[in-house]
């Protein structure tokens, strides 16, 4: 049989690996930043309900606008608008029109969308990184060229750096991953607001961990009135407890939606997926409880983690980058040892781990602890 | 608010409008070639089921490799290589190992992920058109640029001309649609075959409407042990009554299978498609009995037209091409006069008609005698 380097394949694609974490079977896996929540089961009740009155009808192709769920999103980020005010940078739109929203089978391909209409061969794409190890990925499946500028030492925008690159480089697409993963720190509207201000471009603020921010945090979706060329993405993956069905989403004006109609396959969004949304998003304030008990747990740990002699990054999302491991790679097998699964996202001294349930948050902090008793050389 | 025009856009999406038939509500629909038969009862019934039990565990992210749907695709397409014998032009494998299979949201996202893999910017793409109209619309996503060759006057590929021209361009993707896409005929193996052995890329065999295929029709799927560049591509909207849940699949060498690894997004495809998928396969005897009774339909209907003096292009698939129309436009808006909605594809003198259950065809046959008997000028 051929071997993949015997076939002509893109020259771009030759010697690269397939994206992903490894799908361990551990007891505790805090590595893909899931909501380690099961969706509670008068939702699932619910969500099972919607999407077996779809099954007879299956034969059918599914109705390509997904007008349902686009009312719905429309209406629950009108409601993130009350939820997460303005820090005084923007004035907020009263409403989300369903005619600013956009979905697809996670937030990934909602990306994938932008970049296709806006960005693709020739054009350039920017990040400040370390930040979402897929947005570079999917500015080259496009063909498009990444541009990136570290962040300071705190994983903060460089903002100085920041505007200066944009001005010499006029990238085509610009991102503003917050809260950034895999750092957890969140940028100020008034920051996104300069950025806005120079980039000739787009700007794609993705806000997939926005849910779990510390109060304070203002989401972008107050920018939309005054900037026709933001987008800013979301996900059910996180919040929502939805990471099995795929369902992403984003809003802009509706002219930049319009554009998304143009590169989207028809019927991207399944029958079952619409139903499955619709559904929980029917129930959001039950699925928002369990973001307070993740948030809970994420500070539990972040707690931990500093008794343990480690710096936990703060953090508005799910998850925690904490430094002061030695060996990134050795103390990882040493959590995997005891059952738990962090992530090694390549960042010098450093691992990620993600809230859990109460069982698992007890059983990461007992591993750190029985870790850092055997081993206190794990700290740097 | 601002305009698409006001957006900086691609320039090669400049002034397009999005693809797709319009969605009309409409009695008797039969202008998207779905499957008229709503899932069997019990059929319907697992699916549900299989999708209810996802709902609890859908905070998790979704097996990246959907082991289980790819061994049941697998197991399908090894009935298909019995059901549907080599006419001679090659030995079959004994069978399809889960290792050779793909699978995505729709074939469309399919052919996506093989052209993204093998086409892109700067590499060409060829069809033999009138064909499916998204083949050249997912080689423009990529960046490819689109060549084409043009069918005989029956609508069959031109072999001498289409060995030429392949040999002339050396593509590094060759399309062939059989049964064809919007015109019915299948393309015999031997021809298959002589393609292949002039082609220096990937070539696409694209069966979405295989299972509806007169006796006689053999599966490309037997070239694959002689051909590491082919890949079949094929979908369960059709046969299978799911349109409306977004599975299509391929099969090729195991090598090719893995450069779509390469470039698909990370958990493509949801828990609840992968768990309605896999019910729907376990059921495929059933499904396919309604797809004896959509050919019993294709051939009623193409009994009808030619008795109405139009002439129906001889069809493997679950739709008719008819000509003879003096104005396709006009005989479109009256068969819509009559609650029968059908597809005009563009081929002068032509309209397109997908089978339906018995009740719609008899309301497609009625309208047909209806509008000839009030006005013979539709006729050309």
């Amino acid at each position: 049989m051929p071997e993949l380097s015997d076939l002509p394949i893109r020259a771009d694609l030759r010697g690269r690996s397939p994206y992903g974490a490894p799908q361990l079977d551990v007891p505790v896996a805090l590595n893909v930043n899931e909501n380690s929540y099961p969706v509670p089961p008068t939702v699932a009740a619910d969500i099972a309900r919607a999407v077996s009155d779809q099954a007879a009808g299956l034969n059918r192709y599914p109705d390509r606008e997904f007008t349902a769920l686009r009312g719905k999103l429309a209406s629950y980020a009108t409601g993130v608008l009350e939820r997460q005010p303005s820090d005084g940078a923007a004035d907020g739109p009263a409403r989300i029109d369903p005619g600013q929203v956009w979905a697809a089978n996670g937030s990934n391909e909602v990306l994938s969308h932008i970049l296709q209409a806006f960005a693709g061969a020739g054009r350039t794409v920017m990040g400040f990184t370390p930040s979402y190890s897929m947005h570079p990925l999917i500015a080259a499946s496009t063909g498009a060229a990444w541009l990136e500028v570290p962040r300071t030492a705190d994983f903060e925008i460089d903002l100085p750096a920041a505007l200066a690159a944009i001005e010499a480089e006029q990238p085509d697409v610009v991102f503003v991953c917050t809260p950034n993963n895999p750092t957890g720190g969140s940028t100020p509207l008034s920051a996104i607001g300069e950025i806005l201000a120079v980039s000739p471009g787009i700007v794609i603020v993705d806000e997939a961990y926005a849910e779990f921010a510390r109060p304070g945090f203002a989401t972008a979706l107050h920018l939309l009135p005054q900037h026709p060329r933001l987008v800013v993405s979301r996900t059910m993956s996180k919040a929502f407890a939805f990471a099995g069905a795929r369902v992403g989403y984003a809003v802009a004006a509706p002219a930049l939606i319009d554009a998304l109609r143009l590169v989207r396959l028809p019927y991207h969004l399944s029958a079952l997926t619409q139903a499955a949304a619709c559904a929980a998003l029917d129930h959001a304030p039950e699925l928002l409880d369990n973001v307070e008990r993740l948030v809970t747990s994420r500070d539990a740990m972040a707690a931990a983690l500093a008794a343990a002699g480690f710096e936990p990054v703060p953090s508005d999302a799910n998850f925690l980058l904490f430094r002061g491991a030695a060996d990134p790679a050795e103390l990882w097998q040493r959590f995997l040892d005891h059952g738990v699964l962090l992530r090694d996202i390549g960042i010098p001294g450093c691992l990620r781990v993600n809230a859990g349930t109460e069982t698992e948050t007890a059983a990461f902090t007992a591993a750190l602890q029985s870790i850092v008793r055997a081993h206190p050389e794990v700290r740097a």
